[in-house]
């Protein structure tokens, strides 16, 4: 097998080759932009909605369905959201033969399937907050360049949506949220940059919007979750309205909160590298891998200790492949970091005389795991590979972010904060630079060490900065 | 709270209004035929699909992602199977303002998304058997009446499809995968009768099809499961073929298996009665509601030992409501038995004192809890609950059904087994009496006891019969 493209220098060919290899995705389905879940690549994705949903139920969220086709009555209701989606919008027209009085759109976000439905259930300051989400797949007609799982015209998405009191509610389920997307990339060992998205860039119908984005090489940045604050944009348009305790009619203040299979992309992106996926322990869909190594005569003991290890170990809830192949361990030990499995155990007569197994994690780290301490041995073996592995992306991320005091020294190879008056004008400046931008202004610390410096004026007008923003090339 | 319809005589209105008051859907979306999913409703069919799950994978299915859209020129592929769909397939035809050189199709069901994939991923006889599924939503533009749940436009659905080496491993598949639907069945305390549907009524495109049918009162049945045999039909059209043992080029053969939310429908029409709704333990989203009975100088003490009591069988995974609401016990009772809630739990200073708790099932039966055995105590009312849920369907299916030895025995008011000649012009005269038919012949034992008794001749034609056939009303 000739080896992956270089994956500093060709990141893209990089990833859609990773993804063929190691069997995540198949991008063969005969429409563009529409890509096949394979079991191994849906596998993961159905652990990265599990971990979704540990961490939003116990903000109070409610999982629900709501319907995919929503009428162009309802969708035009809101005027900046339908104009900022009408470009990209799947419009059913007909059922049968017959074309429909109201045509359908294909959800590109559900805010027009949910809020008629809001405006029914919210009648008292009783029934708030209200939080529901739903884990479905939206539709947006991409006129760029389609790419596996970073863009594509059917989207795997989770969508958070709540209905508040106030103003101040909704600012606080925005933390919330903002909280329980932290503890979801911590469990995928992911950094990221918390921005507030320019005036001019935030969600169509928000009053403003955060978005988590990843440096994931060059000045390339992935967009990997966002939480909106709607105000009550649309609870006028949709009339979403409760009595207060006072009896008085008010609109309810909302907010969203999404993410896309993009942050099943960004963990690829992060953590695979020149010898294919690396899956943090949390989603990996094979999180250890055995390869029994003897002669012809003890494979039979080998394999019999090693598949009483295997079951040991799934009766425990780990998720464990045994490969017994005829191939050569080397060949296995190629296709199983291919598929970016955390642990690997070589069992041989050697480690069942001594009751030790030997390990070895997809970072090449070696442990010795005691026979009659199997699981909290393997347990503690893949918290150590998820410690190395949040390392490893954590010094990446340092090292692709820097600090530009002049024009000049934004870089194509580097993501830059640089002080900003705040102006759409010198903010537009920015994208001078080709498709680079400024894709928001950094909320609470800085992401990297800026040495106690004092935040530099605006780097195209050289007037006071209102904050740091971001500079980069998002994907 | 007025009763509910009278579910024998008025059993839409009965149904309608128990998914109301219980909360299980809530129908006014404003696309007629497309309904939401509330938190209550998802639970239950969430809980639904993972039994599904836990009883297909064994068999060897993985579980992907297919796309939602089909482009027009896969989906002409099987001309049997577009001209069953051609009918009822959404269309979309926009993409943004933008024509669409291809339509494509919202799927009605997944074959032709499917199967140009299967062509790609099916070159050896050692890549058989190939099984996937999907737990997703297909669109039918039903021109017939809707009703929730139980005919709707865009519908939550299971769908396995298999590839085989022949049509004897084909047909080996469909056994187990009936099998597995038992096994479904049987965990929802369902009966049902095993149909091998007439030839004018199988799956478009398919050899045979196997349809599970549930009597709902009257001569009423629901359709809630189906498998089909399609041998080559597709694979022809999709060329799936394979290369066998001795470098001969073949076709598969294939299987389809396919259980929608009708089955949840199913469920709340066969055990749902007076009272509202009736859940099986497996699926009921809560299992067990605990309410605290106490004067207001013992709440305290009384609430508190509630909680440890739900704490404690929360910890071992079962789902369980604490209502220490203000409202009077029987309300509480009345609300909790509309949601249909299994196992009740009284608790107040009686119980407490004595360490035993009062539990009464959804069916009105009590018994007695020991503290010091809570978990396996919860565990056994439960069980015995589903036992006579079982028990309280079986009677009432046998109650529905008879067998008919004249066409005038032929009746409205329950589904009637007939012996039949086999041709479809006999077949037709069932139709005669409305909108009943001959859904299909009986596989494997009959349903009911029928002491015995020869098959009699065909009730049309009075010829010899070669099965027994069902003669019911779809719904």
């Amino acid at each position: 097998m000739t080896d992956l493209p270089d994956k500093e220098h060709a990141f893209l060919d990089w990833f859609n080759e990773v993804l063929e290899r190691a069997n995540v995705s198949d991008k063969r389905y005969p429409v563009k932009g529409l890509n096949v879940w394979t079991p191994f690549g849906f596998k993961a994705l159905s652990l990265m909605d599990r971990l979704i949903r540990e961490k939003v139920e116990p903000l109070g969220y409610q999982e629900t369905a709501f319907p995919t086709l929503i009428p162009d009555t309802e969708f035009q209701k809101e005027g900046k959201h339908i104009k900022g989606f009408e470009e990209e919008v799947y419009w059913v027209t007909l059922g049968g033969k017959t074309p429909l009085d109201v045509r359908l759109a294909l959800r590109p976000t559900s805010e027009t399937a949910i809020y008629p439905m809001f405006s029914l259930w919210v009648r008292s300051h009783k029934d708030l907050p209200l939080r529901v989400y739903q884990i479905c797949n939206v539709f947006r007609y991409e006129t760029k360049t389609t790419r596996p799982i970073l863009r594509v015209r059917e989207i795997h998405f989770f969508e958070g949506h709540t209905v508040q009191l106030g103003e101040a509610e909704a600012e606080a389920q925005v933390q919330a949220d903002l909280g329980s997307f932290l503890a979801i990339a911590d469990a995928l060992c992911l950094p990221y940059i918390k921005n507030k998205r320019p005036e001019w860039d935030k969600f169509a119908g928000a009053f403003y919007s955060v978005a988590c984005d990843l440096p994931i090489g060059g000045n390339r940045t992935l967009q990997i979750g966002t939480v909106h604050h709607y105000k009550d944009n649309f609870a006028k348009a949709f009339n979403i309205c409760y009595e207060d305790k006072d009896g008085e009619q008010k609109f309810g203040h909302q907010t969203t909160y999404g993410i896309s299979e993009r942050l099943l992309g960004a963990v690829i992106a992060m953590h695979g590298d020149d010898h294919g996926l690396v899956w943090p322990s949390i989603i990996a869909p094979v999180q250890v891998v055995i390869i029994p190594i003897a002669r012809e005569s003890d494979a039979r003991s080998v394999n019999d200790f090693a598949q009483d290890v295997q079951r040991k170990l799934m009766a425990e809830g780990l998720r464990v492949a045994l490969d017994a192949s005829d191939e050569r361990p080397g060949a296995k030990y190629y296709a199983w970091e291919m598929k970016g499995v955390p642990l690997r155990i070589e069992i041989g007569p050697r480690e069942i005389k001594d009751n030790k197994l030997s390990a070895v994690n997809r970072l090449g780290e070696r442990s010795k795991i005691p026979g009659e301490d199997l699981m909290a041995g393997v347990a503690e073996a893949l918290e150590a590979f998820d410690a190395s592995l949040r390392k490893r992306a954590d010094s990446a991320f340092q090292e692709r972010i820097t600090i530009a005091r002049e024009e000049d020294e934004l870089k194509d190879d580097v993501v830059s904060l640089v002080g900003w008056c705040g102006s759409e004008e010198c903010g537009k400046k920015a994208e001078k630079g080709g498709d680079r931008s400024i894709i928001g202004t950094v909320m609470g610390e800085l992401p990297i060490d800026a040495k106690g410096m004092a935040r530099p004026s605006c780097i195209f007008c050289g007037n006071d900065s209102s904050a740091w923003a971001v500079v980069s090339r998002p994907l």
